[in-house]
């Protein structure tokens, strides 16, 4: 996989934002340890998807071909997929669930995108994509499952890695839908990091891929919606993200709606970060102490930050805990 | 000054954060033409203070000085002064005025630094501050009259040069208290845009420098507090940075406080980026068609971030214009 994102870097390195790497001196007084935190919420449309859109609209471009483009996704896939094409003058159609974030269809539909809505609980968004995908001369941009997915987003791990300079790292935390950038960007910090230990972060009750880990098979979530954290709900661990992710000896973390708002509440308030709870899912590990951070280094990525207002205004009416300073 | 931002860079490149420089095609299309926006408000410390900052501190560490460090600040130099002499482990005393908002007091407090507290309006700062300045061995941080701070606050204009790479820039915002990041970033970008446009918005009712800049001479503000945009209210241009704008042909323009927080309302529900109104008023400016944007390269220096947590919700819960997409 490594020698895929080190492809897909040269390919997108100069059209993606080089996020930065910040440290908060308060934060890691709290913590007891280094914390470095990824903001990819400052990615173009928001969040590491359009690392690994872009990855397949290069590779496209490098082949000569035009396609229509076609995603699936419940939002921020749907941006990053939407603005690329748009980038390289491709129509795109992009199907997304009807509880998706307004402003996620909104931004999606801004870019130029033709937006087909599915209901999440009775349709498989695979099979709407699908049948579009053979009605049309088209090209299907896969949200996670697929290797130039993969490598585009986990180039995000070969950034760390140069920003780092040498720095210690032992270990990172990583938001975790289908499993595309916690496997990409685990692979990629190996390069540099061998032994780094990497936990990959779900929402309680969506955690199908922590769960499927300790059992070593894959098995589905008993529900489908009833998150905040949109941005990450998926049935199933990908085919190819979990024997990556078994591979990566990768373990599971999880974290509740409430613990995830309160994160985003954090973020914005103490590190002037906007992110949407499926984008905190990580630190919110981190700030309730899921595992040791106490005299580690520690990567978190903040992967999203398309939040609604109203849910912006919520969290920032929270109280915090006294001990997050 | 472009040798002496040069010499700064080289100094504390290693130790200022690489903030990105961003786009948003939705901000393009809104305001026709390319806008750069440079989210200084990720620097560490939250505004480009500590870049000015932390070029005294290494200077005083390559002279092999290890002096008391002292600065009088409303709160963003007071933050990067604290944090850069803490990082060097040098005491600090900083004198800010007593209506400062309370997270620049205690972030300042945080990072170790001895804060005494002024009256803005009966006491003179500066004065204050050379009595500390006696009566101990220290060594005083000038927030912008000061060719070591202008040349470090400046290394953000080398930086974006590095960044665009080339491209285009026909004029730039930027924020204006005391005039020393509006000078050093304008003569760090005519290095290599020496026809750029520069322009210092200031809020208005304080905007005694680009009234400076047409009268060709020094006045005063009528007023000495009653703004949100606390982090540029200064009584009078710099002795250094006024003769330094009116030798770059730099411009000044005024924002209400109004139009400031409409800016921090749309930074944070659009861009995802959190301002303080000081740091959003060249972003405001542009909002509000102050100078003609269209069909021009733009960039917009978005200064600082930190924000009571009261005053964002309170940004939050306005409606935005709906030509504002």
């Amino acid at each position: 996989m490594i020698e895929e994102i080190k492809s897909a870097y040269n390919r997108i390195n100069k059209r993606v934002v080089r996020t930065p790497l910040l440290t908060f001196p308060a934060l890691n007084e709290f913590l007891g340890g280094t914390i470095y935190l990824k903001p990819e919420n400052l990615q173009h449309t928001g969040s590491f998807k359009y690392r690994g859109a872009m990855n397949h609209i290069r590779s496209l471009a490098e082949a000569g071909k035009r396609p229509t483009i076609i995603a699936y996704s419940s939002g921020n896939h749907a941006q990053g997929v939407a603005r690329a094409a748009s980038e390289a003058n491709l129509q795109a159609t992009i199907v997304m669930p009807s509880d998706a974030p307004k402003v996620k269809i909104n931004r999606t539909r801004a870019f130029g995108a033709k937006v087909v809505l599915y209901d999440r609980v009775n349709q498989i968004r695979e099979e709407v994509a699908a049948n579009l995908e053979n009605a049309e001369k088209s090209y299907l941009i896969p949200p996670f499952d697929n290797n130039l997915t993969i490598a585009g987003q986990g180039t995000l791990g070969l950034e760390v890695t140069e920003q780092l300079d040498g720095a210690q790292l032992d270990q990172t935390l990583i938001c975790c839908g289908g499993g595309g950038l916690a496997t990409g960007v685990t692979a990629a910090l190996r390069h540099a990091y061998p032994d780094v230990l990497s936990y990959l972060v779900e929402p309680e009750d969506f955690d199908d891929f922590g769960r499927s880990l300790v059992l070593g098979d894959r098995i589905r979530n008993s529900k489908l919606t009833g998150s905040i954290c949109d941005a990450i709900i998926t049935p199933t661990p990908g085919a190819i993200t979990f024997p990556l992710a078994m591979k990566l000896k990768m373990q599971g973390l999880a974290v509740s709606d409430d613990e995830a708002l309160h994160a985003v509440a954090y973020a914005a308030q103490k590190l002037r970060l906007i992110t949407e709870p499926g984008g905190a899912v990580a630190l919110a590990a981190a700030l309730t102490n899921k595992i040791d951070l106490a005299g580690k280094s520690t990567l978190i990525v903040l992967s999203g930050g398309n939040i609604d207002n109203d849910l912006l205004q919520k969290a920032l009416s929270l109280d915090l805990p006294a001990k997050w300073r």
